[in-house]
């Protein structure tokens, strides 16, 4: 592995993110309400740093990447923008203990929207917008790392989008991955400033536009209010931000190809449709749970049970109603949505409906092996084969997702905590969703954790945000070996 | 399907059952505390069902069997059991609803120790016995199940076992499996009479003893008093069913092989090593969790703690302690443990150690292929390769498994039963444990369920008893074809 090659690239991304830092240092300026002296500082700090890699090793130029040094730029990259992230709320004095700034940092770049802070409200909107900008910049980062990185790496089964994009020369991989981002950060630019525009007209100002906007787009979760999007109680933001979750959940090569005038591909695609399928079922059982229950009225049902249901599979995080209070059928449909996740190639996390899908037809087709035994069968995706090779790595990431979310949550228990609210926390953070059940509920949050633990639940952040085996290998000794 | 030939099987079945019944019924006419006209009735009943079975479909008789046929004698089978078994509580009065009985004689066949009797003690003794007896039985059919039948039927990844016995040409298989049957049959009563003379050595009297070493060989866990093993508070005997769970949960060609002076197989046989190896470090750390928080002395601590993860691993669900007043750590440990459960050809439920291990080697080799992606790599078991066709038997398993699990999780909640509740029921039945967590934790029983969830709960138990794909595959239409 060239240390020096992927030292600088990690500098090119710290000095991205030092600049992104002027949109926060702006509103700042403009609300002086504090937050100015710490965004500075950080933005100073981000710059040296990164023009300090990138002179350091100016030298590393490479034409093309190894497998290990994409890993490691990716992993590693991920983790630097945490550190960086984490300098404006600890310098701005949010937090006592830096692992607090890190947590919430991390929670941002990683959309999971998990949250340390115990009074959103309180904080200079200055540091509020960079809170919800680390989200946006995690969701750019994500759909460029799961459609252009992912599928050459051959992470997770994610190398069946290799066959979307013309397969490219080893050496031209660096052209092809900045094409393809291009082509998508438009599609997300595009409909973030819609969501923004739309968010604006229900009453919103351009502060809290932006910020949930980009909580939105990233399926983050973070909210400049104390009660989420519940605080504004109105029916026209809750249906503007079900839309956008939605959208943010479904592969953005299918949105680029519909605003290219072919609406076909998304709707004959099978992730989509299992994914819109899913999320239409489990609305309607969970409306039909509340109705009566919870909710007097069939259409309050329908609103709060959209809204949570289309929140958790996308793993956005966003609350309008409490969900612990609801009966246990809903509850469960939100733990199982937790797992399920968004579209592979959305800003979504969790274990993707892609995997789901071809893992569910695995099962099926042995049980028809079992009345078969002799008839030879493979695994169609939407018309195509699926290679044992993809399957072999789905397989993989299902195991040591589970495992390490099984090992994680032993571990946060081993601390105190009790079972429910282990499992959940472990569940919430691994799939990038924030809120969970117990102690980390829609209404609480993480900041009663044990450093310990908030450690622990940044490292599951960073594993599921990429996609387990990226952060995983690093664990295997083999990875550090000449 | 030649269906004839299917229900000539169950008529034979039925025939060895109602003959067993003769030992309960010794133990009530001895006792003469009631239960000796149902357990009469409940014997005619069999054997008048059983014999007319076989007089009515006598010219079946068949030379080899069909995989299909093979599944539906086996599903069937253990369902005809069930009904059957389900007689003398219902006839003896002890519940009102037949679902109640049925429920009681299925986790007795299932081996798996979930009661509906709220007062066990109550029961005259020819009916415990019978209660007892049913464990014992379904013991028997789960070690020839495992080891002689699924081998051949290719489920689950047992095709494992295959190689362990000289492949027989198809004709040949019925011969084959009596043999092989026959072998392990002594085993099995040769550990139970040891169990039985050390439990009387401990104080019980024979019927005690005897009914507690159903429980214990068959991993099953129907106890005589209503505290289980907790009621004797003695360390012997806590020692001695600790030491016959843990027999019980290993692979019972090992101990074959033990019998016959070949120590060497059970040490060198990684699941073997697994199995143990998970006893020790659960069992010491749930030691050291409860030291100090729980008991005040170590000794105490261990003796609890051992007796816990030992039952719950080798599914048996004998209780010396309430563990949901255990620290979470050492419960999820015990939740964990409830899915991994015994090796598989013991009789022990849960997803077995081999499965486990196979799929955590797989995890592991697929962040190798991360690491050289163009390795060529395959998965080693003690020394030999496992073929590819075992590694999607075994997945398929895993997945039907899980998904059944969640779904089935989703119907017991959706009948008004809490999350923690309905998840944990789910789980103690379909991996044949007996008590879970929340309202069926080890000093509650299933009887509060409404009669819908006890069905479906009898279902779970069959589902995991037969290694999920028997049962499962009867759902495909596919298999109702001619």
């Amino acid at each position: 592995m060239r240390w020096g090659y992927v030292l600088r690239a990690l500098g090119a991304l710290v000095v991205c993110i030092g600049l992104t830092m002027l949109l926060p240092l702006a509103f700042a300026l403009y609300y002086r309400e504090g937050g100015l002296i710490p965004m500075s500082e950080s933005m100073g700090a981000s710059l040296a740093l990164g023009l300090g890699l990138l002179l350091a090793f100016r030298k590393s130029q490479a034409d093309s990447m190894t497998h290990r040094e994409g890993i490691a730029i990716v992993a590693f990259g991920w983790l630097g923008a945490g550190l960086v992230g984490a300098l404006p709320f600890y310098l701005g004095g949010c937090f006592e203990a830096f692992v607090d700034a890190f947590f919430e940092s991390v929670s941002g770049f990683t959309t999971t929207g998990a949250s340390v802070l115990t009074d959103i409200e309180a904080l200079p909107r200055g540091l509020l917008m960079w809170r919800s900008l680390t989200h946006w910049l995690g969701g750019m980062g994500i759909i460029v790392l799961s459609l252009a990185v992912l599928p050459f790496l051959g992470v997770g089964g994610m190398q069946l989008y290799k066959a979307e994009v013309p397969g490219p020369a080893p050496d031209k991989l660096r052209p092809r991955m900045r094409d393809t981002a291009k082509s998508l950060w438009w599609v997300y630019l595009f409909f973030s400033a819609l969501e923004t525009v739309l968010l604006l007209l229900g009453g919103m100002d351009l502060f809290e536009s932006l910020c949930h906007t980009f909580g939105t787009m990233a399926t983050g979760g973070f909210s400049t209010k104390n009660a989420s999007i519940a605080h504004y109680d109105s029916a026209y933001i809750d249906t503007v931000v079900i839309v956008f979750m939605l959208l943010a959940g479904i592969n953005f090569s299918l949105h680029y190809l519909l605003l290219k005038g072919n609406p076909r591909a998304m709707w004959t695609d099978p992730e989509c449709r299992f994914f819109l399928g899913a999320v239409v079922l489990f609305t309607l059982v969970s409306t039909f749970s509340v109705f009566g229950e919870v909710y007097a009225s069939f259409w309050t049902s329908l609103r709060y049970a959209a809204f949570q249901v289309v929140s958790i599979v996308t793993t956005t995080g966003y609350a309008t109603a409490d969900y612990e209070q609801w009966p246990a059928l809903p509850q469960c449909i939100l733990l199982f949505c937790m797992f399920l996740g968004g579209s592979a190639g959305s800003t979504g996390g969790g274990m993707k409906c892609m995997r789901m899908m071809l893992v569910i037809k695995h099962g099926y087709q042995e049980l028809l092996h079992l009345i078969h035994p002799r008839a030879v069968m493979q695994i169609k995706l939407g018309g195509r084969y699926v290679s044992d090779e993809v399957m072999k790595s789905i397989w993989g990431f299902f195991i040591i997702y589970l495992g390490l979310f099984i090992l994680s949550s032993f571990v946060v228990a081993a601390m105190g905590v009790d079972v429910v609210t282990s499992f959940a926390a472990v569940a919430a953070t691994i799939g990038n969703i924030g809120p969970g059940l117990g102690d980390v509920g829609p209404t609480d949050n993480y900041a009663h954790f044990p450093d310990l633990v908030k450690w622990l639940l940044s490292f599951c952040m960073l594993l599921g945000r990429l996609e387990i085996y990226t952060v995983a290998v690093l664990l295997v000794p083999e990875f550090w070996k000449r």
